[in-house]
């Protein structure tokens, strides 16, 4: 469970770090703070409170009765990030859904889980969230390592639609896929092979899960639990699409043959 | 011409900037040195170089034998970006092509553009020159004012696409669209508002350029020059996509709608 390993710095009895919801840099936490979301404190680098970018962060984290605590260059150490460029947040957490609870709601009409096999960018995260959100999906499954958590990063790309849209974190995805299709959901996976069939041609009208992996594609794992394959036409010399653009892609796609004649 | 204003530290004889082609940020700069990109110079704040992090831009700089200049604080006041860290590089120059070549240029089936109507985050700009690679696009048209370039963050999140399909930068858009009406191509805005059709029930197999707004729509100048406009099923509670996702999802309907029966 390396990501929700905590940390903290005993000495001081600061609050623990949960990865999850950290946000680290200047211009990240800048953007939090702009945003107005509600962090529970900000981690400043004692040598760094001068900086003209840092003073704004703490005028900003002032106004809005945010804690600061300024720490010695070493705490910053403890980070799993070489990018915090002495400037750390930590977020409120996100309430995650349980798939129990998910399953267990019936919607009308077919039923669409997107499940997300280690997307690591906050942005790709959030704008599949988004668009989840918007084709009326049941819920989005992330896995709980190697794997972007809903942070205020992601939030932020989502749009307001993490808020509406419940995402499911579970252990393991290949645990994940067996248990919707003891719920007679069909597990599709997306890739680019020679076994896939051309989205436009596989039948996506029926109940099911779409499993989408990171740039690299499908763990072999994970693909051997899907019913079928299928793939994105391309027609020119890029090899694949960025993982928002290609759930997309499919989502939308899965909409359109759901659509009453 | 705002964006293309060259600004320089003439005292030091410093080669002139483009703006188009700056990256800035110690994170960016990084990245790009990592990425192999042929910087042409890096700017770094005397204040500055002693940074950890900066301290591994200066190693990779000077492995990859690329120049770097000490700059005092006041020379990135000039800058007009406030998160440049004390950080900023300048990126070789994106070659664009030109509206004429691109027209004169005959493929096979319908014709297909992407106009672009001021979209300034790079990853999206990057991610739909990618995706319009991959549906075989004629090319991609951007605005040269209030619009992100073809810069190293483009070209990287484009995944190597910026090389293969012709970007070309006007001043512009309205104009350009009319150029294109012209050549007996439609215009086809996107756009959420009433007037607009369903994408599906939308002709989408002819001669065609979508045109693309930011956010928070398109102008009503572009709008007005467009033949028709069509829409984006939205069935949930978020108001938009991300404008690289929507810009997908429409191009993968303009495809579907031209395959061989």
């Amino acid at each position: 469970m390396e990501r929700r390993r905590r940390i903290g710095s005993p000495e001081r009895r600061a609050a623990p770090l949960d990865f999850d919801d950290v946000i680290y840099g200047i211009h990240t936490v800048d953007e939090a703070l702009e945003a107005g979301e509600r962090l529970r404190a900000i981690h400043i680098s004692d040598d760094r409170k001068r900086d003209p970018m840092m003073r704004k962060i703490l005028d900003n984290a002032k106004a809005a009765g945010i804690p600061v605590r300024f720490e010695e260059r070493t705490w910053f150490a403890q980070l799993p990030y070489k990018a915090h460029q002495g400037c750390v947040a930590l977020a409120q957490p996100y309430a995650y859904a349980s798939l129990h609870d998910v399953l267990g709601k019936h919607k009308d009409g077919a039923r669409l889980f997107v499940i997300l096999d280690h997307i690591t960018d906050p942005h790709n995260l959030g704008a599949i969230i988004r668009t989840a959100e918007s084709v009326g999906a049941d819920a989005v499954v992330i896995p709980e390592r190697r794997a972007a958590g809903v942070n205020a990063t992601v939030r932020k790309a989502a749009a307001g639609a993490a808020e509406h849209l419940p995402v499911v974190r579970v252990a393991n995805i290949a645990d994940t896929i067996r248990t919707l299709k003891k719920a007679n959901i069909w597990a599709v996976g997306a890739d680019a092979g020679r076994e896939s069939q051309d989205m436009v041609e596989a039948d996506l009208n029926r109940d099911l899960a779409l499993v989408m992996g990171a740039e690299d594609g499908l763990s072999q794992l994970v693909k051997r639990e899907c019913d079928f394959l299928v793939r994105i036409p391309m027609h020119g010399q890029t090899e694949s699409l960025n993982a928002s653009v290609a759930t997309a892609v499919l989502l939308y796609e899965v909409l359109r043959q759901r659509r009453p004649a």
